[in-house]
C-alpha cells in the first residue's frame, strides 16, 4: 500500500489539456513528490465529469484537510470544467484572480489559471501563459521572446514581467492535416528526415513566403515524377511550414533574445530553423516550465489567502 | 424498355474521377444523346473492377459492334484502371498516344487520355488537360491562362494550342481540411458568406502573403473574443486562401487573358477575386469543356484508325 507511506502533498499541480490530464503531488518547496496521468482530457469530459476524473487521478494523494489544486490548460475553456476568463495583454501572465471550480468533495479546493487574450490582431492562449510565467520565474528580468512550438505555436513578446503581445501560428495542426489527410499523405512517411532539404526549404520559403500553398503540391508531384523519397518530402513540408511561420513571425524573433518551450524534438527543429537566421535560441524544458508556472500560481493563491 | 428505343451512340465519353464516374452517349456530331453517372469513382475500385463498373453504367448503350469509349481523369492514374503516361509540357493538351484499357467484353474499346507533367517546378495534372483541350477547341487561337478552380486548382499558360507551363495550388483541399477538421471548424458554418470580408481578405493577403498561416488562428480568436459570425469567418478563410493563391500565381494572371473552368459557384468566387485585381475573367462551362475535350480526343482516335 504505497499510498499510506507517501507523505501527503502540500498542494497538487495539474496540467489539463484537450487530450491529457497530468497531475503532480508537490511539496511546499516546489518539489515533485509523485506524478500521475490519464487520457481523460478536457475533450472527452462534460463539465459535471471533471471532478470525478480528477479524483480518479489524485484521490489517493488527498488527506483529511482540503488540498489546494492548481490547474492550467483547456480545463478552463468555455467547454471545460469552469470558464477561467482571459486577461488582456499587456499583462503579467498570471495576473491573479484565479477561477474556483465547483466541487462536491470537501478535500478538494480547485483553482483554474485563466488564459490571455489580445484584441488586435485577435488572438488567445490558454495553458502557454503558465509556461511563460514559469520561464519568467526561472529567469527574472527576461526581456525577449518566448516561442512555444506545438499544434498552435505561440510567439510571445515578454518584457518587465509582462506579455506585451503574442501571435499564434497553426503550423503544427496544418502539418498534421496535410501529412495525414491530404493528397500529400501518399508522399510522406511518419518518420524520416532530410536536414538538407529542411534547411533549403526554410530559407526558400522565408524569402518567398507567397509560394507556400503553390509549393505544397510540388511535394506530391516530385514524388510521382522524380521519385523524391518520403523522408525528403516530410522534411520539405516541415521546412515549408516553419519557413512560412518565421516569415509571419519575423518581428518577433529578429534581433531578439529567443527562448523555446516545447516537446524536445519539435523545439530542436525550431531551434535549427532560427539558427539558420542567426538566432541562437535557448531551449527550456516544457514540463519544468509548467510546474514552475503552477508553483508561481500556488504562491499567489497562498499569499492571497494568508 | 427505353433502352431499346434509343439510337445506339456513335461513341461514349467518360469523365472518371476519384469519387464519380460520369458517362455520356454521344452522336457522331458531338451531341449528348443520353447521360448517366455513378459513385463508383477510381478511389473505390481495384484495377480488375473498372470494366464491370463501366458496364453497369453504359452497358445498355452498347450495340453488337465495338463502341469507342474515351475516358479522362483519375481512371488513368497509377492506381487506376491502366496508367496513361504524362506528356511533358510544353505540349498540346492532347498529344495523341492514348492508352488502351484491358477489356474482356468485345463490345468495348476503351482509350484513356493521359495527363500532363512539368519537370521544374515539379507538377502534374490529370483530367484538366481534357478541359483545356476543350477550351482550345471551342476558341481556336486562345492565348492566355486557363484557371481550373477545384480541390487542386490548376493555372495553365496556353499559347499556340499548347500548354506552356502550369501551376497547382491546393487551396480547395486546404479549405476543406481547415473548415471541417481543424480548430477553425468551431468558428465556421457550411454555408453563409460575407462578400465584404472576402474582398478585404483577398486584398490584404495578396499584399502581405507571408501572414497566411499566422492569420488563420485569428479567425478562431475573433469568434471567441469579438463574436465574429460564422458567415464572415467562412468568407475570411476563403479570401485568405484565394488571396494567397493569387499571390503565388501572379505571373499567371497579371496582364493575361484569363478563362475560368470549374463548378459555377467556385468559378464565380475566383472571378470576383480576379475582378478586384482588374482582371475580367470569362467563365466557361466545365461539363461542356470536358465533352469538347473528349470529342477532340475521339476525333484524334478516329483519325488515327482511319
Amino acid at each position: 500500500m504505497p499510498e499510506q507511506d507517501m507523505t501527503k502533498p502540500d498542494w497538487i499541480a495539474v496540467d489539463w489539456g484537450t487530450t491529457r490530464l497530468r497531475a503532480y503531488a508537490m511539496s511546499a518547496a516546489g518539489d515533485v513528490l509523485d506524478r500521475t496521468a490519464s487520457d481523460e482530457g478536457m475533450g472527452r469530459l462534460k463539465p459535471v465529469e471533471f471532478e470525478a476524473a480528477l479524483l480518479r487521478c489524485v484521490g489517493h494523494w488527498l488527506g483529511d484537510r482540503p488540498t489546494s489544486v492548481v490547474a492550467c490548460g483547456m480545463v478552463g475553456a468555455r467547454q471545460g470544467w469552469r470558464e477561467a476568463p482571459y486577461a488582456a495583454v499587456p499583462t503579467a501572465p498570471l495576473p491573479g484572480g484565479f477561477t474556483m471550480a465547483p466541487t462536491g468533495d470537501p478535500r478538494l479546493r480547485v483553482q483554474i489559471v485563466g488564459g490571455l487574450s489580445q484584441a488586435r490582431p485577435a488572438d488567445v492562449m490558454r495553458g502557454e501563459e503558465t509556461q511563460i510565467a514559469g520561464a519568467i520565474a526561472a529567469q527574472p528580468g527576461f526581456d525577449g521572446v518566448i516561442c512555444l512550438p506545438g499544434t498552435h505555436t505561440k510567439w510571445a513578446h515578454v518584457t518587465g514581467g509582462e506579455v506585451v503581445s503574442f501571435l499564434t501560428v497553426m503550423s503544427g495542426e496544418i502539418f498534421d492535416l496535410l501529412s495525414h489527410q491530404s493528397v500529400l499523405r501518399h508522399s510522406l512517411t511518419a518518420e524520416g528526415w532530410d536536414e538538407t532539404a529542411f534547411a533549403a526549404e526554410v530559407a526558400e520559403t522565408l524569402s518567398r513566403p507567397e509560394r507556400l500553398t503553390a509549393r505544397l503540391f510540388s511535394i506530391r508531384a516530385s514524388g510521382l515524377l522524380h521519385g523524391t523519397g518520403a523522408a525528403e518530402a516530410r522534411a520539405t513540408l516541415s521546412g515549408l511550414l516553419i519557413g512560412a511561420e518565421l516569415a509571419a513571425a519575423r518581428p518577433y524573433w529578429l534581433g531578439r533574445d529567443v527562448a523555446l518551450i516545447g516537446a524536445p524534438a519539435l523545439a530542436a527543429t525550431y531551434g535549427r530553423a532560427l539558427a539558420l537566421q542567426g538566432v541562437a535560441a535557448r531551449i527550456l524544458d516544457a514540463e519544468a516550465m509548467t510546474l514552475s508556472g503552477l508553483a508561481a500560481a500556488q504562491r499567489l493563491i497562498a499569499g492571497a489567502e494568508a
